[in-house]
């Protein structure tokens, strides 16, 4: 059984697409949130209530919005839809924005699949590197039935779930995958203050994604260089490396 | 600079007792949401709003309220507030409840410290294991002031934030401090379905915490043996070795 989600809503046209792929793939079951949740990082619903609601936008494939984050949707689909049953596969996307990078941290898209993972399941996130809505995603199907079909067949190493960014569609053809890492990028955030009509502040935030890194092994220079990017990630966050710097330098 | 927020919101004691602490050590800058943001994991405000209030609760130390995640927090904060100046630290907490092992990822307070470290500053989240908004703290100050006094001094590695956790308050003393691992460890989630006054259903979701890591070096063990956990958390999420998994096993 295939788990589909998402994080810009169950009635984008990302997950549109990946619900028809992955129906020639296996069994499908929707859980998705009921409006964008973008952003939204790993957040979970703690101290409030949740909405489950059926609906009928996939034909006959049983599908749910939900009124939390996309972790919760995974959480609920397994624990709740699925009465406890680990997926064959949690797919997430296909997001309409890019994910790579320092993104990562902030993407609901990404965040599915990572909840996936931990609930120790094979899990991909799937965006595309194009924030139009409308943008187009022919030249990206090819290599979401692939890889999704590859981690059906051999699994993903244990914790580690999978970031996929395409590139938008350009004149020339994506010129194959390339497995990366994260690239060291920051969005650098620039806050705009306005006035509402009672004469009070309020502020927009605005990013600027600036790259710093001169590698070509990463996820943006994959982009860059029309290549699909895949970037195996963890949910360890511990920085292994930095445990026995610690343990010599401190005096405490 | 020390700039200092939470998830628990800005009057919560955990953060009161961090500034009084912060303001021992340097000048203290005060940002925290308005409102109690646990488990919004590193949730950032896309396509909506942003208020920042000063307020004027904790005496002569500069503060505000913002109605954004910690996140925003910590981007507004140094952006706006402080003009683009990098803080010397960036503390956060003292969170009411524990964010060991894999609660790191659904973490408000850590996800002000993975901000800060983005930003380029050394960075560190507390939490106090009790949930209790009223547990005492009194056995944890000194462990605050000198981890923030050692990190002040020596700094942190790039690209990494503290996540320190504290024990509760037990009849015997702390023991010391253990540099660890985030332990193997996950939420195992159930969903209580109620009916509302209307007839709709809706959920609650409770979790149990399962912890399946028999190891010695990691913040679970720390904790249930009396020790201050710090785990060097960094927001590289790269599965380093996963990459060439891919690249010998994948057909496609």
């Amino acid at each position: 059984m295939i788990l589909v989600s998402n994080d810009d809503g169950v009635i984008s046209s990302g997950i549109r697409l990946l619900v028809e792929l992955m129906s020639t793939l296996g069994e499908v079951v929707v859980i998705a949130p009921d409006s964008p949740q973008s952003g939204m990082g790993h957040a979970i619903t703690i101290g409030d209530t949740l909405r489950l609601k059926k609906v009928d936008i996939f034909g006959d494939i049983v599908a749910y919005q939900c009124s939390g984050t996309p972790a919760d949707c995974v959480k609920l689909g397994k624990n709740y839809v699925l009465k406890g049953r680990t997926p064959d596969l949690v797919v997430s996307g296909v997001n309409h924005g890019s994910n790579t990078s320092i993104s990562v941290l902030y993407s609901g898209t990404m965040s599915a699949a990572i909840e996936g993972a931990i609930e120790g399941g094979p899990s991909i996130a799937f965006s595309l590197c194009d924030y139009s809505t409308k943008a187009p995603m022919d030249h990206i199907e090819k290599y979401i039935l692939d890889i999704a079909g590859q981690v059906l067949k051999t699994g993903l190493p244990k914790g580690v779930a999978l970031n996929v960014n395409f590139p938008p569609k350009r004149n020339d053809s994506i010129r194959g995958i390339k497995v990366c890492r994260q690239a060291r990028a920051k969005w650098q955030e620039e806050f705009d203050k306005r006035i509402d009509p009672t004469g009070r502040e309020y502020f927009w935030m605005a990013g600027n994604f600036e790259n710093h890194d001169k590698g070509e092994d990463n996820d943006e220079w994959a982009i860059a260089n029309n290549y699909v990017s895949i970037v195996p990630t963890q949910y360890d966050m511990t920085a292994h490396h930095a445990i026995s710097i610690l343990n010599d330098e401190w005096e405490i």
